[in-house]
């Protein structure tokens, strides 16, 4: 079974609990400017939320939008009693504050759990919005039986969407955690003492067999395109004689991903509901 | 210059900034039960303050107290305008629920800076009380120019006062940090590939000379008693022949850690004059 279609049946349970709602929760996706990357992951999301029944509004922003535009539409969303959960698709264009406008999203619909506190709960293991990508590790991880206490993961990238959230939620799960980024000093033999190996680089071959013991566990979370073609970091076609087991981003966390980011939607709009 | 030196001096500093107030800044400390490692750094709390002009309230209760009574206390130092820091001195006997008590904290008084969003913004590289220990360390190697940069930092311990807290700072600092604890397997052999190791386990000898590479740096930051002696996580007498640097935690990093606190309560305390 492939991520693919570990996807698939969260999908048709999440699908069976939204048909008994009376109202279709809704997605709020802000894009701003044009990148491939992005436009590849957000109608990899209008596409499961039409399967699942989740109504997935994409809002454009052009590259020369004002900041305070931005601000306002996620002020007027954080108000729309309609919408459940708010996306900034990450990365936007250098220009604009990041932190800034992730800030000016209600915490209640912060879907993608980026808020500072939403972290903190994270690491001291309370009951929190988990960021997607961390969230699908964990869930590839029992699904396959790949025991986590103990073992070595390294995780390389230290955002606030993969690698925090997800150090933390391993730390809770009793593994030993190293997280390495593009500063590290001795990637390869950090790597190769490594159990379990979550790379979210976004370099096309950037982890080779050579850097590897035999039968790690890897999970390839890096996206990049180049010249039209869709690529992990992981050069696939060599590595796989050597690891005990290996996901595509492609095909694989991907789309588990993009469940767990409509698990979280669901949970936003169950309790904006019990509220009322 | 030991890290009593560099306290001394910083202590200095915080007296003549302490001098200029008309009212003396006031740390409130919280100790459940009778626990002599708790006993010497309360009363190091006491001796630090007076030396620099903080009052240290000290609130002893006895380990049949009822949880209610000591977060009526809490709520009433909250309430204090007088009080300008918490400090709920840990561990606490295991009947009480430790983050209920934490979390009764007022947010502005948490100068351990133990609270949920305390600790995502530490991670997400916003200002922050920072947690005095995990502090202390960043401060010895700033003053002995120890490189953080790429270099690969192993860090034992996981709690949020301690190891959690240190390994955001660090990544912030762009070192690579490896977190282990308890359930880590393989210890010998992570630690073996460390620039810098942070050990806070409260084991006597837990770290001897055969663990560790050439010119490692050695931060020694667990407290254990036993027959009535002190000590750290590290067997002093082997290994200073083989470390770069080695930082005991008598005398060292402990006198260091409290130099934190206070300027945390002082930050407190500037913060909430300046509110009024």
């Amino acid at each position: 079974m492939t991520g693919e279609d570990i996807s698939k049946n969260i999908n048709l349970e999440l699908k069976q609990q939204v048909k008994g709602y009376m109202i279709k929760p809704c997605l709020a996706v802000i894009q701003i400017g044009n990148n491939d990357i992005n436009d590849t992951y957000i109608n990899a999301k209008i596409k499961t939320g039409n399967e699942i029944g989740i109504y997935v509004k994409h809002i454009s922003f052009s590259e020369d939008t004002k900041e305070i535009e931005i601000i306002n539409k996620i002020v007027e969303l954080n108000n729309d009693d309609y919408v459940n959960g708010i996306v900034l698709e990450l990365p936007i264009p250098e220009k604009y504050n990041r932190e800034k406008l992730i800030n000016y999203i209600a915490r209640n619909k912060d879907v993608d759990g980026l808020t500072d506190l939403n972290l903190g709960k994270i690491f001291n293991n309370k009951k929190a919005y988990i960021p997607c990508v961390a969230q699908a590790v964990l869930v590839m991880c029992d699904f396959y039986n790949i025991a986590l206490e103990g073992k070595h993961v390294v995780i390389i990238n230290r955002s606030s969407l993969i690698g925090k959230p997800l150090a933390g939620l391993l730390l809770n799960r009793d593994a030993t955690v190293t997280v390495c980024h593009s500063k590290t000093e001795n990637l390869q033999s950090i790597i190769n003492m490594a159990d379990i190996v979550v790379s979210a680089v976004g370099k096309p071959n950037f982890i080779t067999k050579d850097m590897l013991k035999e039968n790690t566990v890897v999970f390839d979370v890096g996206v990049s395109k180049i010249d039209g073609i869709l690529s992990g970091d992981v050069d696939n076609n060599k590595i796989d004689t050597k690891v005990a087991y290996l996901t595509p981003v492609i095909g694989g966390l991907g789309p588990v991903g993009i469940s767990m980011l409509f698990r979280n939607v669901i949970e936003s709009y169950q309790k904006m509901n019990d509220d009322k």
